[in-house]
């Protein structure tokens, strides 16, 4: 197999990778140090930026705001010190200032983080509450690694640094890829310099971003267990698409959702068997109506994904 | 001159703007019954958004927060009910969920939101105070009207309908144009129905969005006082794009300003007599070294174009 379409994107780029190195160290070795089993996750999350110029007036984007990833990650973090459950380390790669595990409903409404309790008094105790917990992660050593990126360059790189190093935890590290990951980029050596400009219209070469999903599976990290999401806008070329990813990729399962009703439904596609030619299981995840208020979707997918990866690691 | 250009970008795109007709007929009512003779500026703020998807998944988008914006539409507000001065109404036109008057520096930094007054209490005054402020405009009748955009198809129409409705009030209207409006755009009927996808490097066409400069002042508010923005990296080609702003399309005034340094310098270029041959008078802003901290170089900025604004309008 060739990566060389990765070699050139990786090459396009400078990215400077050397602080993750660093913090992934202090991190795993906090996370061994508490348990050696103590199954490891990385959730993405967010959307990736493409550059359109070096100077960086102009980008494209994605509408992720990133809430699948932060209400994923909670789900995670919330097994931990549970009886029989999985107890992750979350290493949270997500785009800078998007949303948080436990933060997102106080970053997305004001009306949550605070309500008025007298003339001129604000009662903060629903995002003290939030911060509480949030902070109750980020301070329990080796539970949770916040590593933000921008670009796809910084996206592809970082992933790339975090799986090679959770290799040797073997089976008990877990990728749980829902960023929204650009498609398409411009290489560094074919941008522009400055804003873009000019009379005419405007014609952009994009190459495709090369499918690092199999270097992930083959290469970084042979022995985990990767999740990756599919959306698409059209239902008729999704599960498709989803199952292209198993065949293609030799990912284990992929999370299937339509941009419309992604927060009511998703298809969880699961290869049986070793190989990527093995039957594709596929089962439908909803939101059930008469749930409580708060109820998210997320809660099923954690719980898919948690059990599958349990099935795997003890192959 | 033609605006065959600006006519077919119209059509391209499907925006209602009923609702902005009848907030807006409201809002210049209110300011009217106030005093028949307060000027009236309409802010434009952040950047717009160009969809690459009629379901849109993707979009290309511009770093603008619309700090500037935010910061000088404060400068017209706070002008308010002072001793000789213009006491504006002010039509804030930003990017859905931009910077806003009064309450930048808390949306952009919690530490000046809140700060710990003791164990598990938030000391909320910083942000009460910014809210008290902003409130204090938007709910003073006549003084503040904010009109959200996101894609440039919704700016250039929300503009047009601001524009041609600001006509009726002649010389006492004042254009402060600080958004970052896309200079490209894919038309509806170019556009692909579903998220882009494909295995091969991806061609996007883009057309150039008519600059409709030319027709804010000639065709819908032709006694306005209009002051346009050009923001460049390369200081090179930045006096030369700002000149041509005035010459072609007959802005009285540009601020022109370089990524890096806009916080700090910007260059006001103004046209000096009637028609578009007319001399250009360029002058240097700078925030000073000394000034205390907090200060912004918005506050030159919006004095010097008030000024202007004076002196355009008495003629």
């Amino acid at each position: 197999m060739s990566f060389s379409g990765a070699e050139s994107f990786r090459k396009s780029s400078p990215v400077d990778t050397e602080w993750i190195e660093r913090e992934l160290s202090a991190f795993l070795e906090r996370a061994r140090s508490q348990e050696e089993s103590r199954p490891i996750v990385c959730v993405t999350s967010g959307g990736t930026t493409v550059p359109l110029e070096r100077n960086c007036v102009r980008f494209i984007d994605n509408f992720s705001k990133g809430t699948r990833g932060a209400l994923s990650a909670e789900q995670f973090l919330k097994a931990r010190g549970m009886v029989h459950c999985a107890g992750y380390s979350v290493i949270f790669l997500s785009r800078t200032g998007s949303l948080l595990p436990f933060l997102s409903e106080c970053q997305e409404d004001m009306a949550t983080a605070f309500s008025v309790s007298g003339p001129g008094e604000l009662q903060v105790s629903a995002l003290a509450e939030a911060l509480r917990t949030f902070h109750s992660c980020t301070e329990d050593p080796g539970t949770f690694l916040h590593v933000p990126f921008t670009t796809v360059f910084e996206y592809v790189q970082y992933l790339e640094v975090i799986a090679r190093r959770l290799a040797s935890h073997g089976r008990l590290a877990l990728f749980y890829l829902a960023a929204a990951v650009s498609d398409y980029y411009i290489p560094w050596a074919e941008m522009v310099e400055h804003k873009i400009s000019g009379a005419g219209p405007l014609v952009l070469e994009l190459q495709k971003v090369p499918k690092l999903l199999g270097e992930l599976t083959s290469v970084w990290a042979p022995h985990a267990t990767v999740v990756s999401f599919k959306l698409e806008t059209d239902e008729e070329v999704l599960l498709t698409k989803a199952k292209a990813a198993i065949q293609k990729y030799g990912v284990d399962a992929v999370l299937a959702n339509e941009l419309h009703s992604r927060k009511e439904r998703v298809t969880l596609l699961v290869r049986a068997g070793e190989g990527r030619a093995a039957p594709i299981h596929c089962s439908v995840l909803r939101l059930d109506p008469s749930a409580p208020p708060g109820s998210v979707i997320e809660e099923q997918l954690v719980g898919a994904v948690v059990d599958l990866h349990r099935q795997r690691s003890r192959r």
